[in-house]
């Protein structure tokens, strides 16, 4: 028996092509309740598109792109973002930071959140430690919570988290650190003020065990981040900042491997030799310090 | 103490900026060894940036596409494949597959693999029935691997996977349907022939209980795909081809969820009534039947 083929003309009027499948995805997102999620879908299909028009991917490629994208998902965990990882990587995270931004001019410049916001920060009280190792050298961080207009904001909350002095997050070493070791959730006094001790940060590597690792080797790219603290400030009827703070002099400021420097965001975090002020700031001297006002922008 | 900004101009000669950042993720690939993944990335990453430039997304619309990709991988297992449904959906597969037939003109059309074939179909014989549960209705299945030059293939392998008369996969029941129903690795006999008996396949919808599911549902899609069975042809010196053939008359043949209908590949199932022919294939009068030919290209 030959192989005929079906006069198939009657009910596929045409074949999906080369030229046509991108307008035909998006045609598909047409009755899309959400408009909104309609223009989404239609731009990163058209982006989508457009990056294999342009690199035309062998099968194979395209099978490895999948596998990717699958170890990707299957790598995140309870403590563990790798989707945020790849975002940051490729630039992703500080282009969606940059862009909204712009609707917030004049408050403090925001900054990518990063892998490690995963987990709750414990309530502490202004003055407390963050600190629940021991390390080599104290550092008291202060600062204020504004609005544009420069008034204190009483009440607005300071989320704050970052590596230890090696370099390594609570939840990358649970046989070291106690869960909550180098986080906090502070509330701002009457002045607008926080105020906590901690350690100096280490710039650090980003987790390279996973699918993200593979691809930083693969391209060559170091994965290492200048030392920071993350922050992110709340107060009712503002829009709020996710943000970092930066260690002047940390190696890897020229050339941070998620492309999230701010110079605006650089602070000292100077030795301060001064046993009056560690006295009244019930720390031992001699201590560091650093300082950061976190400005908001009414919503 | 008041925030004072440290000069970090002598590190850090310019902020990474909405307008600079794409520039900056693709310079960070500038010394991948492997230029053609260099290539890969830079243009992903150019597609991803775009469509970021042309939405805007919130901070609230990136931390929902970051999960809905991490679910995506977490759904995948050793029978499930969403990242491959979600390339099916949103027409890149059909745009990869199209993209790279371009290059073996002349041959069978190519379509997409789909999200089914996971798993290792059972070495078979030619005559063989791929239908282990008993459908109600046998359809016989005969072809050729051909090469585009016309001449029959020996030693091909003819690789085949399909839904049942109710639009399931054998994956999909693991309670109804043993492992391999539906599924068979055939070889070309020295005239290039392969042919085994089957039953009709139903069409079906892809799986919904999944983020892709979710996709469809939001943007108001239905999930189906018109009745068909997958090959993969592989023989020695010629460029595989992987495929289906559609049956004619199927729901959906005009609307299917992924793209993947070729005029080219849709075939009668005619019903045959003819006891002597019956009795020389080994099955039941009346039957089903379907012609393909598998043509290759040489590499």
């Amino acid at each position: 028996m030959t192989d005929v083929r079906t006069d198939a003309s009657a009910v596929v009027p045409e074949d999906i092509t080369e030229e046509t499948v991108t307008d035909a995805t998006v045609a598909s997102f047409a009755a899309t309740p959400d408009t909104r999620l309609r223009d989404l879908l239609s731009a990163v299909v058209r982006g989508l598109h457009a990056a294999v028009r342009e690199v035309e991917p062998t099968i194979a490629e395209w099978e490895a792109a999948v596998d990717f994208l699958t170890r990707t998902g299957q790598k995140c965990d309870d403590v563990r973002q790798e989707f945020v990882l790849l975002s940051d990587v490729l630039g992703v995270s500080a282009l969606v930071e940059n862009i909204n931004h712009r609707k917030v001019a004049g408050a403090t410049e925001a900054t990518v959140l990063g892998p490690f916001h995963m987990t709750t920060s414990p309530a502490r009280e202004n003055g407390d430690s963050i600190d629940e190792v021991g390390g080599r050298e104290t550092c008291v961080v202060t600062g204020r919570v504004l609005s544009v207009s420069g008034e204190p904001l009483t009440g607005a909350t300071v989320d704050v988290w970052q590596a230890d002095e090696n370099g390594f997050y609570d939840v990358q070493q649970p046989d070291v650190q106690p869960p909550g070791n180098g986080r906090g959730l502070f509330t701002t006094d009457a002045e607008g003020r926080f105020w906590f001790t901690t350690v100096v940060p280490a710039h650090y590597p980003i987790p390279t065990d996973g699918p993200v690792g593979e691809l930083l080797t693969a391209t060559a790219r170091h994965p290492f981040r200048p030392a920071h603290i993350h922050f992110i400030a709340e107060a009712a009827g503002h829009v709020p900042v996710t943000t970092h703070i930066f260690v002047a002099g940390s190696p890897y400021l020229d050339a941070d491997a998620v492309f999230a420097v701010k110079r605006s965001l650089v602070r000292d975090f100077a030795p301060v030799d001064d046993p009056e002020e560690a006295a009244r700031l019930g720390v031992a001297n001699p201590f560091r310090r650093a300082v950061i006002d976190l400005v908001v922008q009414p919503t």
